[in-house]
């Protein structure tokens, strides 16, 4: 029960899993393309964006050792990506790929957010702590990646619900695991909850409460 | 005697260390909402002042669960903090709030330096490491809020004594511990040492040493 | 065959650390006084610059003590360091200093990557996790260092090779342990080829491909 990787098929998981994995790795590229940084910058960035999440998260469960030692192909992957972008990905690409992106990395979001909260709900946290992991996997990958890009991280300014699908599809899973659902079926609900608010959010142009001056 | 909980009454620290976490996070809300954030950012900013600087420490020590995986309550009673804090403070009060914040801020600078301070002393840690654990617990909550908001932390630039208080106060509770003083003798030299430097610094608007160019 | 120290010579090893933590801590020092930071703010931030890459990669390791847990004598170091620099450096030396210390900047990006490579390599990751270990120590100070000042980190975006000659200089390190080469050769061979690729790309004014727009 204890382990992800039985909740879904394996291969369909690692698929979405390199999917999602890509899509956050290019948001890091485009954005440090922006910013002008060199060629090492770059790969950083993608790096960060791809791997903060999720190693955040396994330094705040204390979880060794990393996913990406486990995987390191994944390392490799998201190198060669960075090196490709940056060779093919010209100016008049970036707003095509910015939207290109957009699904895989709601994608992402859910997948992401639904192995940190199992990962806490596994290491016997508490039900908030659980979607409070789940929410730093999915996000916090941005976050690193707007900070050293010196820039407030859009998850926390842009107004467009992003954190707050992956803390619903987050209470979900935390709801079904607590009634013993099986595994697979809290693993759905949270991932297609988290990527159906995202993307309705998108479709509506849903904005969140600004602050009321 | 390993435990903060038996230097002071139970109640006198759990109410303290409340009002504190208060003002910490109420200094996170007020600077997102001046950066503009979005609700989410709100809450994120107002986490990590709150909670920021015991969880650096508990990483750099080792100790796990964190202290908010023990205390739950304190998760929801900052998240509830922050909602009524958007839905109730207006521009005008901003400056007020950031005015009547200041005392449980010195007081939670004290008393979580002292946390941190303790904390260290217990894991075997040298004087000077124990002063920087201390420092850490008290400041860096404040950092991470700056670091996330895009602005220099206000500890190191407004030249206002902060970290210098706690820097004094801690060294007041390595000293009495080394002579082996009752514990609630050394948590009570530290914390009134440290708000009464902040305060007395606040009042005679002390200046730090700037820069001689 | 696992302890560092016993591949060099202790004192020579000794020295040389202290020259580059010094540098390190010194490059902390110059960022903060141009940006006007307090006393407080330019200790800070020098001890950023000289021990934070080191402690990233201790928290990524899980390695405990901290290696300033366990040389606290370079804490007080770095402490005295910065005070007399805020006592005798002035606007007038800060060009100077900054190229006197390219030097010792470039052999502690040799040396801390070495060890980081070093230490990953003895807890049995893989080769490019070791790499990445080995950037790490070398050059996320001077990351922390410049998010801290809300800079984009010089290491992502000057264009000059920086971290990729430690990169090269760690997969040798990889190569040779890999090959079982005597220690203080793979020690060697990845200070001196990062040094040298560092100090070629200085004198030759080598620029990072920039992204084709």
């Amino acid at each position: 029960m204890n382990n992800v990787q039985e909740y879904w098929g394996d291969t369909l998981q690692l698929m979405v899993e390199i999917v999602a994995t890509a899509a956050f790795a290019l948001s890091g590229v485009l954005e440090a393309a922006r910013k002008r940084l060199d060629a090492v910058g770059v790969c950083v960035v993608g790096f960060l964006a791809a791997f903060g999440g999720g190693t955040v998260r396994d330094l705040l469960l204390d979880e060794r050792p990393f996913f990406w030692v486990r995987h390191v192909n994944m390392l490799w992957g998201v190198l060669i990506l960075c090196v490709l972008a940056m060779l093919f990905l010209r100016n008049h690409h970036f707003e095509l790929t910015q939207k290109a992106i957009l699904w895989p990395d709601a994608l992402g979001l859910g997948l992401f957010s639904a192995t940190g909260v199992h990962m806490a709900l596994v290491g016997q946290m508490p039900g908030v702590v659980a979607v409070l992991m789940g929410l730093i996997t999915g996000v916090f990958g941005g976050v690193l990646r707007d900070i050293v890009c010196n820039e407030i991280p859009s998850a926390f300014s842009d107004h467009r619900p992003y954190a707050v699908c992956a803390f619903v599809g987050g209470w979900a899973y935390v709801g079904l695991w607590q009634i013993d659902a099986p595994g697979w079926l809290a693993m759905l609900a949270c991932v297609s909850l988290t990527v159906g608010l995202r993307a309705l959010a998108l479709w509506r142009n849903w904005q969140l409460p600004a602050w009321r001056l």
